[in-house]
């Protein structure tokens, strides 16, 4: 009898260590395993079925069949956070036993899963549409788990990384930038056009829809001379595009270059 | 007789290897021939006769010329492609024969060609309007031949290449912001202005238009928390568009410095 | 007596050291002090109070709670000013005594405090509200104060004090291409919208709305020949964004490059 | 006599020698003469009086003023052209005597001398006020000649010279992008919006606004179809502004690396 039980979870231990080879992304040096790539795909299937579900005039009539896709990628999405959950100890980062399932379930990528589900549980099943909806726009936070199974975007983030001193300074450059043009068109327009230059704090959205070089066009100056400083607004926009612009460049230049000299290094 | 033909057959030959060197580019290592740049010369003048041959103010009145027009551009077209695919044999690329002549003419280059030359055939004469402007349009589609006579292309491909999973990634970065603005403004503004931000999809437009700082100015958010996201959506668009150009300049960089890198090693 | 007298006047110079220590920031080779932080939170908060104060949803009904407010940054700012006057001879920079503190006094930094201080001084108290309103909007130049107190922004300024010439000669490229679309769509354009396009200077504004990429869409030419100038004015506003951000690039790797080159020098 | 005519000559040869060394740029190794700098800042002060005399409130019931100006100018420049005809032999580049002042005289610089001076000459007395204005605007032409004065312009036209390639292929697949944009708005949207994309060419006006990322607001896609591909067109302009961007950027990273070596084998 002890003899089978063994044998039953030997079954159930190589079961597990075969399922984490499969899971998680971290069991492989490189590359993506065939579950998780099926994984992936229900991720933007899911995504996609709740930005489509908000559109009245696909789900008018069809009420049932979106609730029974609901269910589906519902049982779904539970069986992998049990699987995962399951599975979690055969990584070495977390702890074995209880402890190490408990450091799994509260870090961040667990509880975006659970951010997912408790929703759809609690409010699926005959609530009302109103949380019903937000239920499924909860899924769309999965999204945030597509990132970390790439790895390619280390050289994005790195460069981001190393210039994120002079990309905030470009950023507070602009701000600056945005209360000078915003205060000035205050200050010449507020009576013209009480609605959009009443106050600051209503100029802004003028100030950086301009800046960004966006222009709706639902608000612009009138009188001659607040359209001369929204036009230097418009010109400083230009050069605060082309900052970070120029950062970026170098900074990835620097990421490429010190990528080409490791590799020269490991050649010789 | 057999002689005679033989001398036909030999100076067949002869005409065949000399449109060869003047209708295939890879005949040349460098640059382009005089027949080849008559050809290009017709495509050009072909897709701007497909573009104007759209405008009603134009053609009014004038449906015989552009009907003329249209014959003498197929009567040439035909000719060239018919030249092609009997001087295609000379080019080592194709297996000599019948069996090189069918495997040229079911490669890319040559079914463009075939696509643009069969609706016209078919549509041209006598049949309706309609179709007889879209074969016209189908013209338009030569314009991929150009691609293939340049040989400078290579420096914007290869970085193009080289790059193309930051470039995605970046893209995939701004897909993340599209759908995190759309779903943002559909909670914000989905009572107000139903017909803009009803549903996600629907919000979708407004979120590529803003994120692209095209700013159309047909759509925008009207409460004060719609206007903050849509501010923080603008100015994310302009780190979204920063992005590609600094990963571009550092590839531009790369391709550049490589070739000098080998022209030196060439020199010495 | 005496003695009683150096005493306190000791103590007095050691207070003061104490206090440089804490509001000088060239006192300290890096960081800030928690002072400093602390006034720096302050300029922040005023400003922002400055910006919600011209909103007039906010400030009705509440203009003993703003007035109060004011009183409060008033008082904060003076006691700063007065501090910064009395521990300045303490820096080796301006001249020990009165003389120093003449000298301080009438150095920017401290003249930009004044230009806060006095307005709100002269205006806050039983003065019309026009006026009031000016003498807060004064607040909004502090700051000016807060780029002394970063270090890293010398990045971005060696960049741009390099490639100065470059950068201004493609402000003046635009500028002539400004004045020229300007021209042409006055010769255009003059007739048919004499309310946008009757001289050349109100053609300025459309002109510098395009090139820059914004487009409000306010103003657009009517007539083909005007649309197929302004289509023109528009691709070379993609051309002068991207002048700028190529030129920022070249600049930042040129500081980056020989900052680190520096760098390597120091380690060997 | 024969003598007092060579005293006269001399005199007149160290005159013109010495209006040489003060009027011709190419005299001075660098910078520029007292003389120059007064005929650029009579340029500009030329230019915006052209411009400023297009605005009818600033001109009407001062035409005698404006009249005034416009002879002052005339004569000026009257004078400086006959200057540089007189003082042109000085210059090695044009041959000695009057073959020298006639190839002067007919290169490019002096033909746009002549053509702002020619049309004042003749119709600035008396006749229409059409061609008046005309005349007038010809001035503008003069800015032209205010990039021959300076010498920093070097680094822009080679980086533009050197990638002028690439630059131009990226023009080119604008201009595909811009015929298929404008070709599948045409097929989507001609029945629904005739006036904006009843044709290709119409359409192209859209297509050219949307892919700078101007985005005027005047047209824009009706059916979702329509929408998707006009998304896709701004995405596409995206790229289209970040690639010249990124071109540029390798450029001037490349002409200053290469002023940098240049220098360094200077210093050894």
């Amino acid at each position: 009898m002890a003899h089978e039980t063994a044998v039953v979870s030997n079954g159930a231990a190589t079961l597990r260590s075969r399922l984490y080879q499969q899971l998680d992304p971290e069991a492989r040096s490189s590359g993506l395993s065939t579950l998780n790539k099926f994984i992936i795909s229900a991720i933007v299937f899911s995504v996609a079925a709740a930005i489509l579900s908000t559109e009245p005039t696909l789900t008018r009539g069809y009420e049932a069949y979106w609730t029974a896709l609901d269910a589906i990628i519902l049982v779904l999405f539970i069986i992998e956070y049990v699987a995962r959950i399951w599975i979690c100890v055969e990584n070495p980062r977390w702890a074995p036993g209880p402890k190490g399932r408990l450091r799994y379930a509260t870090a961040w990528p667990a509880l975006i899963d659970l951010a997912v589900l408790l929703p759809m549980l609690l409010f699926a099943v005959g609530s009302e549409a109103y949380l019903l909806r937000l239920a499924r726009l909860m899924r769309i936070l999965q999204l945030a788990r597509l990132g970390r199974l790439s790895n390619s975007i280390t050289v994005i983030i790195t460069a981001l990384q190393q210039r994120s001193m002079e990309l905030l300074l470009s950023l507070g450059v602009a701000v600056l930038v945005v209360i000078f043009s915003s205060t000035c068109l205050y200050m010449l327009e507020a009576d013209l056009q009480p609605e959009a230059f009443g106050s600051i704090p209503r100029a802004l959205w003028w100030s950086v829809i301009t800046l960004t070089t966006v222009g709706y066009g639902d608000i612009y100056p009138h009188t001659p001379l607040g359209k001369a400083f929204a036009a230097m607004t418009a010109v400083s926009g230009v050069a605060l595009v082309a900052m970070p612009a120029g950062i970026l460049a170098a900074a990835f230049s620097d990421v490429l270059a010190e990528q080409r000299r490791r590799k020269d290094k490991n050649d010789h």
